[in-house]
């Protein structure tokens, strides 16, 4: 069997391999995701994104277990764009391991690498492309971080959840995050505690501030995860969303922002690894890096002298 | 007088019309760059991050006053990386207008426009530069999200201030988040709400695990900004390590790994805007973009497409 049937088929080992691949950079993805993509589209891609703190390892971890008792498939991405120093998504994953990874019908990985060249946007929408292809029924997005990055990430996936906690609302920093646009479900999660109705109207009145360009008005879910209430009403909600995309030319439009936007990402990490693969390259940047650094020249007259043939 | 020399001479307007020309791109922006480079130096970069909610502006806006007393200029960039459809930093921008905005020796601006060619990372930095050759004696960073482009972003600054509230410690995201290892000092905020001790034994228990390369050992101060508590502190804690980094190799390693960055970040753009002024590029990715919406075509054999001759 080859690599890319073993992947297709959904051997856990072959689609590790793969997102390996996608991570290590553009080009030694490039032929593995060409025979991929071709096989892409029948899973429902989910994004959650949300505030650290927010509880979203639970809510995904909670809504995996839902999909998995109607017996789906699911393929589960962390991406986690931190820990320069010591890799922090090993704790996070060694605890979900203890209670999702067991079961062989359900692909968990971390994303967290991101090299000199960026790509971790473009590597993990690859490697959601790969567990599409793979077979999984539900591949879920999981960000850790509320940047512009894990934005994006979100907004590729077929239905983006944004989730709050009661308590958060009082801050004008949770209305800049930027994160209430990209919703198409929102989740107020913890909601237990005190102030979920504060919460839900100050969703709505941002909601109405909006104005989403495909009319779509986001259903608001209250959730615990931790005591699994809830859950139900969000995959109810998720599907609804799916609905209404295949009812609605927004849909088109989505993938066709979707894949320029990839297009774009794709572009410009190749671009820059050219250059850098050019002999000499990476010596002269360590050369001009420590020119800049001691002031002797400026970045852009820099950028010049590297792009001079 | 020239608009360089207005913008040196500290000029609001000269300096405003300098920072859009850097979001609008590096091309328009490299000229202008080059005159302001050799230009910098002087100011103390402070950049500022945590979780969406932890009172990050009104920290910034404390530390401004105390920083105005002393008699020195203060410049703020709150870097707001969200918004698609609204521009949500215009309520933050507004409340803030009515307190320091008033102050001819302050100068607050957002950035928030992040084109289809990235560069907000790169515009930050290039707007803190402007700040600095402006005559800034102090320039202050705050990030909205903290995605990885905000950690780059606080990464490049001369001191790395993380701001945590009490209560969020207690989830793993929190931890995971990352942004536990690019702080040079740590901020517990609101440190007036119960969990103040749990806090401060988490972030050094997190701070032992961490390991910096330089040994500098991160100072914890407690904060009430919205009191005005804990600011002087703060400044202190941000003073002690200006004086480290000074005696210290690593400030060398330090700027050295930013140009490079930097360096990176400026070419990338650049030879993705090289490529897209070419004539037709555009009307192709749109034309490659809706045969990948439909399946057509890949991403990684459209990007070929265009990379050819």
């Amino acid at each position: 069997m080859t690599e890319i049937s073993q992947l297709l088929s959904g051997q856990p080992r072959a689609i590790a391999r793969a997102i390996s691949a996608v991570e290590n950079g553009s080009e030694s993805a490039a032929g593995l995701m060409k025979a991929v993509f071709s096989n892409t589209g029948k899973a429902l891609v989910i994004g959650i994104t949300g505030a650290p703190g927010a509880g979203k390892s639970s809510l995904v971890d909670k809504l995996a277990f839902h999909y998995r008792e109607k017996g789906e498939r699911i393929g589960i991405i962390a991406v986690d764009p931190s820990s320069p120093f010591s890799g922090g998504a090993i704790l996070g994953d060694r605890i979900r391991m203890a209670t999702l990874g067991l079961d062989k019908n359900v692909f968990i990985r971390s994303m967290a690498t991101r090299g000199n060249l960026g790509g971790l946007s473009r590597a993990t929408v690859d490697a959601v492309a790969i567990l599409d292809a793979a077979g999984f029924d539900k591949v879920i997005v999981e960000t850790v971080g509320v940047g512009q990055d894990e934005v994006e990430i979100v907004k590729t996936a077929d239905v983006s959840v944004v989730v709050l906690v009661p308590g958060m609302g009082d801050d004008i920093q949770a209305i800049k995050a930027g994160i209430m646009e990209i919703g198409d479900v929102f989740v107020i999660n913890k909601s237990d505690r005190e102030g979920v109705v504060r919460m839900q109207k100050e969703i709505e009145a941002l909601l109405n501030l909006a104005h989403r360009p495909d009319m779509w008005n986001p259903p608001i879910v209250k959730t615990v995860a931790t005591e699994n209430k809830g859950i139900e009403d969000l995959a109810t909600a998720i599907e609804s969303y799916r609905g209404f995309l295949k009812s609605n030319d927004a849909s088109t439009v989505r993938r066709q922002a979707i894949a320029r936007w990839r297009l774009l990402e794709i572009l410009q990490e190749r671009l820059l690894s050219d250059l850098l693969n050019r002999n000499g390259t990476n010596e002269k940047l360590d050369l001009l890096a420590a020119e800049i650094a001691e002031k002797k020249s400026d970045p852009y007259s820099a950028v010049e002298k590297l792009l001079e043939k």
